[in-house]
């Protein structure tokens, strides 16, 4: 465990981004070391992750989140050590996980926090044991409602959730069809998380190749995506489809409403007629009813390798907003994560 | 019971209607009676029900159900009376109801047929007590989950369907706020279904006549119109709202997709941040799993009184096509029914 730093760097938003964001929205900061009070503990950020439901806090537009206040440390969920401690459930070197945001340092009274005892991978409770694998879990199981034979689509096949939900549905006995950008990444959909088959999203004719991939139509697709790939998915729809919303992230630097015809009205008929759900979920709904469940089932298929976790590991917190701007346009390859501090 | 005639008057689908049916889409055959083989038996239509989804099977476009035959006669449920019996199962006399359609008399092999034993009023079984009643039952109950005290919206407040969503959901406890065209409709629906206002959704400034009638926003919202009603809706939904669709007459006489924006990645927006579910059913589905439950319920509920049901009856055959466009557009008040025959 190293010394720490007598200084606190942290990002903030400098300002509200329009459409995409760019390294001026973001700006680093240096501050002093805050000094815990008692009951209060000083942690070290050792690991930041980056997601995309930041970019929607990054707006002001009314949503289920309360927006990041301009000129504020941006939030994220963090792993971090205790660096130091006046609060008595902590001890200096204590793993934990919380929502400290981009910063080298933060201070807590220790509400919010969830300690990780030992872990071999730490960083792992913010991808597959943690919010993004819970999502998957809740979305695939709980909404999705899988039946062994259904084919589940599932777009950003490699990313965060995505990887999650195509293995979990394979372990549910699907077929499994995943979308992703790129050749590399549908190649490693398939040899490594053992989908089925994986379309590329980039090129010409999706919606031929989708068609292709799923002979027997779409059961289940789970949503993080939109766009082009909802498109694609939706004539594949058959009769009974359920379809969890999680995300769609090909929407969240739209400033304004896409040119028509309006397709809302043939949305509702299709829904109609081919008895479709369409249910957006948060996953923050479910810690309370559905975590437990999950912690137990995860943990023990990462261990015994039934789910495989990739992660993308960029190095520095100055980094952050490249890597998160890329994430937005899917740069990353598996959950991403900002190596901030040393253990 | 009278004397058959010794002719048929049916009416079959001259030409399929491109935008709203007009008289010329329909027309009024005269065949010679029909007589029953060994195992069939001859039934005199007594009542025959229009819905809506009529106007769905009068198109080609792919859909749950195949389209009806252009030359054909149009299809439609009954009521009916044993006019002539070869069928060792039914009597002459005896009540059933079918899906017999447009016509004075049809054969049958009994296939499809359900005895109705004595009933006060017949026809009931082509509405409350039947499909309309039952598709209200599932969607609301099954797909809509009420709460006690939460704030149900229904559009055709006083239709066949609506009417009964209605009433069941203020003996669930909701707070049910109608939608319905013009203000008879509307003062119907409080004083006469009960339920706790309803807007007219003629005129202007629906959306904030919607808004100041449901202060609390909307927990379920039974989808049987869309069009300007749902756009109303939309923004008032509740976090975790449901929507169980059931219909979507304002677009039934839709030929093209309406000009833009494209509002459908904005609407995949809305789920996601107030997870809401949308659903589309199909009642035909339902049958084998709710349909006991169902009529066990509302058998009661009809006689105590808890449930109340209005009808529209036109008199003859004749007058079915108008009765029948003037449903898409919301002429009728209460469940349309026509008399086609003497009991």
């Amino acid at each position: 465990m190293p010394q720490t730093s007598d200084r606190n760097r942290r990002i903030v938003l400098a300002s509200r981004p329009a459409g995409a964001p760019s390294p001026a929205n973001f700006r680093l900061e240096d501050g002093a070391l805050p000094v815990p009070a008692q009951g209060q503990l000083l942690l070290r950020t050792v690991y930041l992750s980056l997601d995309p439901y930041m970019r929607g806090r990054m707006s002001d537009a009314p949503s289920y989140t309360p927006p990041f206040p301009v000129g504020e440390v941006l939030g994220g969920g963090t792993v971090c050590r205790v660096a130091a401690s006046q609060h008595p459930g902590f001890q200096v070197g204590d793993w934990v996980t919380g929502m400290t945001g981009w910063q080298d340092y933060a201070l807590s009274d220790g509400a919010g926090l969830t300690p990780l005892g030992k872990l071999e991978h730490p960083s792992w409770a913010l991808g597959v044991l943690g919010m993004p694998g819970f999502t998957a879990y809740v979305g695939l199981l709980d909404i999705g409602l899988p039946k062994p034979g259904d084919t589940v689509v599932v777009a950003g096949a490699t990313g965060a959730v995505g990887a999650v939900v195509g293995q979990l549905a394979k372990l549910e006995g699907c077929t499994v069809v995943g979308i992703a950008g790129g050749a590399e990444k549908c190649r490693s959909a398939v040899d490594e998380l053992g989908l089925d088959a994986c379309v590329d999203h980039h090129g010409e004719g999706l919606r031929k190749r989708l068609a292709a991939a799923c002979p027997k139509g779409i059961d289940i697709y789970f949503e993080n995506v939109g766009g082009a790939v909802f498109d694609a998915v939706l004539p594949l729809l058959n009769v009974g489809a359920r379809v969890p919303i999680c995300g769609l992230i090909a929407h969240y630097n739209d400033t304004a409403l896409p040119p028509g015809p309006d397709r809302l009205p043939w949305l509702l008929s299709t829904l109609l007629k081919r008895r479709i759900k369409l249910q957006g979920f948060i996953i923050t709904d479910h810690y309370a009813s559905r975590y437990r469940a999950f912690a137990e089932n995860m943990g023990a298929w990462v261990k015994d390798g039934a789910v495989k976790y990739r992660e993308d590991v960029v190095v520095g917190l100055e980094n952050a907003p490249e890597a998160f701007i890329g994430l937005l346009s899917g740069k990353n390859f598996g959950k991403l994560v900002v190596r901030v501090g040393e253990d």
